[in-house]
């Protein structure tokens, strides 16, 4: 309909990138539209931190398990769940700062982020960079809040590599739409049978791409949910502040 | 830099609608940017429900807390936290589904969510459309997952209404940039008095909208972040599957 559209439409993640910088005046247009994105209350409870250093992105690479595509993209975004500034806030006024201590709060700000996310994933793609999103980071949160010096009431909740395209990976097929699409309610009665379509489209697929380990949609997914992956994420955003339990 | 960009750093969210429908080629687009959005670990844990159904909308303007702009545009987009397809994997190859208990999973989902909604809005913008997220919804779970027969596992979690602008609102001022945006590390020591300068802004421009109750940024953000204002939402996820204490 429109090159907006065509891009976003067109998007897979890139895992490998040229060893080139990107301009200073790019970077200023990725943060311009994070921050031009609509949020919640107006609390502007999302921060980012640029990060060019290669010792520093190598260090991430490493928290985030070992995924070195972050030490190789000339830039790393970290997206900061932050009620920080929210607390400065509160101090200000005179009152107490208790949104933190739920799980709307978590909510809010978690989609805040994304909505930024998805601004600079297609702001960058519209520019013909590459990029591939980063929950790795939340594999080990304590590492990334000392070595990113984030204060109390903020949370390291996602990242973001941006870079020219070294690869020309294919788009991952998804579902059928009608999983993902429904009209007026939802209807679970319909989803079993495009699930079993699914699984038998991606078992040729992740064979043709080297991954025939995953197997299928519905394997490759129970073996990362049946269990808590990142189970350092709740014991870190208590002692952050964010207790979650209300 | 390129249209996209203009799109994304000119919005501005719209609470006024025409009583004009949008084609369903336009509704088939925005469900396509939404499913191409990345997602964590190819779970594909969002799902959307399309609304266009006058007395459902009004239900859940209502729902909402009164916003009448749901009622009023062509188009309600639910954005479902969606594990109940894990559901169906887990019981298809016999495994347990544990991630829904970790808050991880409540992040993971909700910035998967906020991606999507990014997306939708970046299209809907880039048609002429005008939009507004309505994280209101979660102030009533309940209600939605009643009115959109939603089963276990998936919370209604954020919607957008979508329609053609019948207001000219100004785009709101946002903080300084040095307050969203940080070099390498965070430094917490330059926020107060950014956040000083933005309340100087906002106070003007706050009494030139008729909106001088509000007083200023830390004020109308402490007004609403002093206490839980959604407690719904803790007590509903658990009901859904969603613990939270993992």
């Amino acid at each position: 309909m429109n090159r907006t559209i065509e891009v976003m439409k067109s998007h897979r993640c890139i895992r490998s990138f040229e060893d080139k910088d990107i301009p200073d005046a790019i970077i200023d247009e990725l943060v311009a539209v994070a921050q031009a994105a609509p949020n919640s209350i107006n609390g502007q409870q999302i921060s980012l931190v640029i990060v060019r250093d290669k010792e520093k992105k190598r260090r991430i690479a490493e928290i985030a398990g070992g995924q070195t595509w972050i030490a190789q993209a000339p830039l790393f975004i970290l997206f900061v769940a932050d009620f920080y500034k929210a607390k400065l806030a509160a101090d200000k006024v005179g009152r107490p700062l208790i949104i933190p201590e739920s799980v709307e709060a978590t909510i809010a700000v978690a989609i805040d982020a994304g909505i930024c996310l998805g601004n600079v994933i297609a702001a960058a793609e519209s520019l013909d960079l590459g990029i591939v999103p980063i929950g790795g980071i939340r594999n080990d949160p304590a590492a990334m809040i000392e070595l990113m010096n984030l204060p109390e009431y903020t949370f390291p909740i996602n990242g973001l590599c941006v870079g020219y395209p070294a690869d020309r990976s294919r788009q991952k097929p998804r579902m059928p739409v009608a999983a993902f699409r429904h009209d007026e309610v939802y209807d679970p009665a319909k989803l079993a049978a495009l699930i079993d379509e699914y699984d038998a489209l991606m078992e040729p697929y992740l064979k043709s791409v080297g991954r025939g380990h995953e197997v299928n949609w519905s394997t490759n997914t129970i073996n990362f949910y049946s269990f808590v992956y990142f189970p350092q994420v709740y014991p870190v955003m208590k002692l952050q502040g964010f207790t979650n339990d209300k």
